[in-house]
């Protein structure tokens, strides 16, 4: 059996696929990246799969007879105390050690709020993802933590976004921008024209307004917003960069090489996983539609985030972001 | 001076540069595509730059003394009587001719709203955008007309736009899917949750929750969204077809044509405007960068509109859509 200082625990039920992707998942990120992984979920699907692999002493496993599903947007979710994402949690606050999930990132969050706790003074949590640019990453914080914040969570959500683009992504004095429609001060919806009054007073180098466009831009190195228009400009990008190259290929580019190079920059498959910030614990939350190739990648990113260090470049690039 | 039928009324003064584009726009609209322009605004800024361009007698010029700025959001726009946006739409409302303007979008709301009027059992107007896919156009729908709907202006936003798909893209039984986070019902923001109870007693087909990757996909015909949300995915994608091309240059494409003709698919120049749809009047919102070349195709795009036209294609798809 694999060491534990560096262990990850992984909700084996959790995405689209279940134990089909979390379990290769487990074993290449402890084969190809040495993070041994302790899957969590109903132990007679995932032995049976583990003997699919010839497998079943490289990866630890611990019984949890509950499936959250898919659908669940989170409410009860933590009183499921027998599921996979409950257990799971439970196992990683008792250990000190990361937790990743592809399950629905409202129930990840439920589940790992009512468990890790927030840290002290935070209100909600909030998803963050570094997204590739021209320029560099930018972190997208909320990504899909939290669909309806207030104000207040909105403040703060630039806070933890700026301290995860200093301590993730390696930026000295991150510029914080607001996702809002016009540039100008005093536009947007009602959270954002609130969020903005309260956003100079915050130990943030505060930027203003910027708007969709400037996300990919580099124009600042947090875009903060809340977690329904996050969650759905994250997907936007995914989709745009599809019929973009798709487009590309279809209006005749010969050359496919650097065409690939671009997909595989905003691939899931390469980024892994977004981290649930301003909780008691590392939580990382995976696509749920995640291949085993991006759970494995999602369970690297955790290690690294729990050691406090900067997750390996990719292509250049930070490894972090992508989310249900 | 050119016919009045087809005649179209331009505010002179919108957008971030005024007359420096929109005087050649309304040039090029009556030269290149045959419509005629009334230019309203500061009349002598105005025949100062058509001197220059050598063409007194091509354009009409309805003075207007005022000019709303670009930071305005539209509380108190209407009450500016003698603006250029007032005074336009006032004479389009009286002539019965389309407006067109790349203002502020919250001032264009405004101002036509007071002017025109909504059509009857309209709560709130919406901004429509026909977006490029990979099989055909999609309408997004509100794409900023209104930062803050309730469920029941949501829903009618799903209405305007399959009228819209149907009557200008010529799609017959338009397909309508609600842009929230998870395609499952029940999941989203509370004004989407709400949205979603409404929307299938509506006479549209229904299709449900959609997500941000389908709003390229052509997954359905109109995606129907809050104008906040709908203007951050708009501008999105505009940065993204950017970043995206950008990248891939980057990455050693050497044959640039595709590269431009996808670019080209996504330029405001190529598009023009955005249909201010539940009005009693024809509006379209050009962007507020609009080049003379972006607004020129606004003006078409209006007269098609009003016309009851499709507008012409452009590289195989419908022309219509960008917004500030």
């Amino acid at each position: 059996m694999a060491g534990g200082r560096d262990r990850v625990v992984l909700d084996a039920m959790g995405g689209d696929h279940g134990p089909a992707e979390t379990v290769p998942a487990a074993l290449a990120a402890y084969r190809e990246y040495g993070v041994p992984v302790t899957l969590v979920g109903r132990a007679d699907e995932i032995h049976q799969r583990l003997r699919r692999h010839g497998s079943l002493d490289e990866v630890d496993v611990q019984h949890a007879d509950d499936v959250v599903p898919m659908t669940e947007r989170g409410g009860r979710t933590a009183s499921r105390r027998a599921s996979s994402l409950m257990v799971g949690c439970e196992l990683a606050r008792r250990e000190g050690l990361p937790f990743v999930s592809a399950g629905s990132t409202g129930a990840v969050v439920a589940s790992a709020v009512r468990t890790f706790g927030r840290r002290e003074g935070v209100r909600r949590p909030a998803l963050a993802v570094a997204l590739p640019g021209m320029s560099g990453s930018t972190v997208l914080v909320d990504a899909g933590g939290t669909a309806d914040p207030t104000a207040e969570m909105l403040a703060q959500f630039a806070t933890l976004g700026a301290a995860y683009a200093r301590d993730v992504l390696g930026v000295r004095d991150p510029a914080v921008g607001l996702l809002s429609i016009g540039s100008e001060p005093g536009k947007g919806n009602r959270l954002v024209r609130d969020a903005a009054r309260l956003l100079p007073d915050l130990p943030v180098r505060f930027r203003g307004n910027v708007e969709g466009h400037d996300v990919l831009a580099g124009t600042v190195d947090v875009v903060v917003t809340d977690g329904f228009t996050g969650n759905i400009v994250l997907k936007n990008i995914e989709g745009c960069v599809r019929t973009v190259l798709g487009l590309a290929a279809r209006a005749g580019i010969t050359d496919a090489g650097p065409l690939e190079e671009v997909a595989r920059l905003y691939a899931a498959d390469t980024h892994g996983g977004a981290a649930l910030l301003g909780l008691a614990g590392t939580v990382v939350v995976a696509h749920g539609s995640s291949s085993a190739a991006a759970i494995a990648r999602a369970c690297v990113v955790a290690r690294d985030l729990a050691a406090g260090e900067a997750p390996a470049p990719v292509n250049g690039h930070r490894a972090a972001g992508r989310v249900t």
